[in-house]
């Protein structure tokens, strides 16, 4: 087993919901450990009020006695027998991450240097606006650029042809990371839980267009941003990050921007490494993070 | 002059405000310097959407050629001329402090023991509350402790009952230390931005009751506390000051209790300090803390 | 299984440090689900650059099928087999608390009201100090207060006669709340890793007398607190826990001194917390902390 | 007067030092004010300790009766008069500033990405490394790249070069974004308070070296990074800025210089802004920040 930083080069990892039961952890790394798998991570949790138990489990593939594509047809009884539901992932298997942005660069910047400097495994294949204005930021990059421009009347139709090209790219997240507009639920059910927006505000408070201002009005100390997958209903999806900066009388409603946008990068970075670290198990609208 | 944990025996502090104006920073100053009293502290501030000019200046009354029962009618020409709004303060005069509770005794033991270390510049006359389960507590650090047992129908009367005592007492500030009780309109209005009340949860998110089952519902991954004057809409006063504190997933509510109540200690009696301290002035629902 | 509030009327913790060994985590729940315990909390570590393992594991002793007085005898064999290091301990056991003073209150009110509370399952039979100052606070609390006066002459008898006190009343954890003396060797190689001690620096950041002052010369934007088991070297034990608040050049040393009081007493009573619940896990002189 | 967030197109900025006297306040603002200056923001503070008054006053041009190339002429009999030591700024004046890397690359796009924002007011002339593993990223933004490979032989021969490069390109503050060689004490002076660096620990603990294999070997709880102003002592000049996170056992020596990367960029960036906003005030090897 090892500790955070260092990744295995041929592992699994399973995350797995379940009515809790006795046994469940004997039994799951019974099949690892009785297969000669070695578990690198464990964390499990329970909510009690719900009495559903969530485990993630990631263990080491090298002597591990089931070839990786048998792996689920041996697991599917144990999975069954409990009523799990469950996601197998190989970290063999590199994700493929869409950017959206629309006119705001921080957020964009920070993601580019993170994956240039092999921060994170991911391959980001496109970057998607509705904006022609952080173009230059792709090409800096050396990325593709897809330029959707997009008003009432050519909202759905846009939206339909974004997906399409998502899907011929075989796009597994989409970030939104400051774009400024609300994706139609038809958009979002094509990737449950596979959306992640940054939204500048600490919510539930200041949901909606212009929380900056809002803080300003209502004379806040603190502000802050929050990550999370989105759903249909606007800015109330599963939360998967926050994180506050302390702001005071003579900060003006620039300054929170600026303060701000610092906060979001942040967030928005952290919340994209839960995802890719096969970190993140959502239920009833909220997120357990394995971290 | 001084930092800020010395303070002078003998001090004056003015905090105003008014339209601002060229000329107001030396206007006032040279009213203190040209009779002889040495700044202790200036702090200004300018809302430059609303125009409106904010200072706090407390100086040292040892060579101030002025008598302290002379220095308002010297000043009022030069504030009148410049339509300030202003409070007069001296360190020589200590307030009184009422304290409100029910049946939680964290804030009530925080403020106390902070009291008997004299931390603050403050006398503390009585313990107010609704139910006599603190009775011990005020017992314990000798301190007098009324109880005005409050159902819907004896709420108004004994509302004036209690306002009658504090103006009997002399009471400049009342501090609700998780008093569970909404105080009316009417007993506001006696003590407008001389109530301070805690609220556990980062206000404007969830305001009334149980805000640490719905930051749990919601799946928050940071709650907080705020402190404010109240005013006459529920959890919507100048807010004083707010704290957070991160939580996860293994937190049940019983957890977001505890470690919120570590918040709302902290953050009450910041802003409780900053009240005694002259520290605070209010405009548009908002506060300028000069600290 | 339950979430961090909750906890079992009936149950067992066992820690475990160990080499790491493929199926450890297998062995272990299989031993309390083999033997109808229900796990409560299930956390496990591993230090990869060590190699050494580490779980704390809570179980539901209501159906477990071997009687409490039995279970280190079954233990056993599987505990040898792998080389663990390990500590059982049932939560019907209530752990005996002793806390040292010697000036300053702000500590020992904020653990009393905790106490008084009954935020932990702790007793708390006598008060040791080597000044009389705090023995009000004793009294308000109907605490049993010790005097040991200590100059450098009667230092080591002193010491011995607390010892035979905390042994004579049983004492398992003695708590240095803000106690400035340095405990020789002896008396510290009687309760290894169950000293705990509130250093009020950012340690290893000016470890020794006068942590405030060194900061204010430093001119650090931000100091903090650190708790730690005590060791036989001065302010180098394990680190449980540390927090840190920011200053700013207005800040005096007094100022310091008083945002500095409220870090300690948070950071001590989270330490104090960590260690009641069993959380803590001790090896090279560092500290796993399982919350 | 305004708020933090905008700032006049024609402003200057005085910042003053001197012993503390009564009137110093009355005079300042008297000058301003007496010539028609509106004053936008003033800060003052003072050391009680040490008696020393400092000041930041900055004042709108627009209608100030005294022509800019007057002003030092005008100032200069009022400043001597007190003794201050002092400087004047004006708004249309932009630093140039150069930045010194080596081969990590996170504090770069930091900066770049907020320069290219048009975050700061300030020229980003040339880049500085002694090695050429940044030069593509320096490309990206279109910036001039300076390579001075240094070997012990070379040193002083190299920085004599680097320090004619940056006379000739007139450069105002060079900032140290993890750039990895001690500068030698001839450089240092010859920019007194104009070389900003980023240590990447929590200053004073764990200078020099590898801070973060020191972090993880203590077993700290938290880490952080400290943004200071270069003088011949090793990473011990006037700290300007510093920021902390929380860490735990968890976290390997990988997983700090992840999480600790966050940190230096953020601090390294509001260190150098507030530089180029003239907000610090360095005495006595501590920094006074008007922010």
């Amino acid at each position: 087993m090892q500790a955070n930083g260092a990744s295995s080069p041929q592992s699994a990892t399973l995350l797995i919901s379940c009515p809790d039961r006795k046994g469940l952890v004997a039994a799951i790394t019974q099949f690892i450990a009785g297969n000669d798998g070695n578990i690198l991570h464990l964390d499990q949790h329970v909510d009690a009020q719900e009495n559903i138990f969530f485990m993630r489990v990631e263990w080491d593939l090298t002597h591990f006695t089931i070839p990786p594509d048998e792996i689920v047809a041996a697991w599917k009884p144990i999975a069954d027998g409990y009523q799990m539901q469950w996601h197998l992932r190989f970290s063999s298997q590199i994700p493929r991450m869409a950017i959206f942005v629309s006119k705001e660069a921080h957020c964009l910047y920070d993601i580019l240097s993170r994956y240039t400097a092999g921060e994170w495994r991911v391959e980001v294949p496109m970057i998607v606006s509705n904006h022609t204005e952080l173009e230059p930021v792709a090409a800096q990059f050396g990325i593709p650029y897809y330029v959707f421009p997009i008003t009432r009347d050519t909202k759905r139709e846009q939206e339909q042809k974004q997906v399409a090209l998502l899907r011929e790219c075989g796009i597994d997240l989409v970030v939104l990371a400051r774009y400024m507009q609300i994706l139609s639920g038809e958009f979002v059910s094509e990737y449950p839980n596979r959306i992640i927006n940054i939204h500048h505000s600490f919510l539930p408070a200041f949901p909606g267009a212009k929380p900056y201002h809002m803080a300003y009005s209502r004379g806040v100390k603190i502000i802050g941003a929050t990550s999370h997958y989105v759903t249909a209903d606007l800015d109330a999806g599963p939360i998967i990050e926050q994180e506050t900066v302390r702001i005071n009388h003579k900060d003006s409603v620039e300054d929170l921007v600026r303060k701000g946008k610092d906060v979001e990068k942040l967030v928005l970075s952290r919340a994209i490494r839960y995802h890719l670290q096969n970190q993140v198990l959502v239920y009833n609208n909220k997120t357990v993070i394995f971290a």
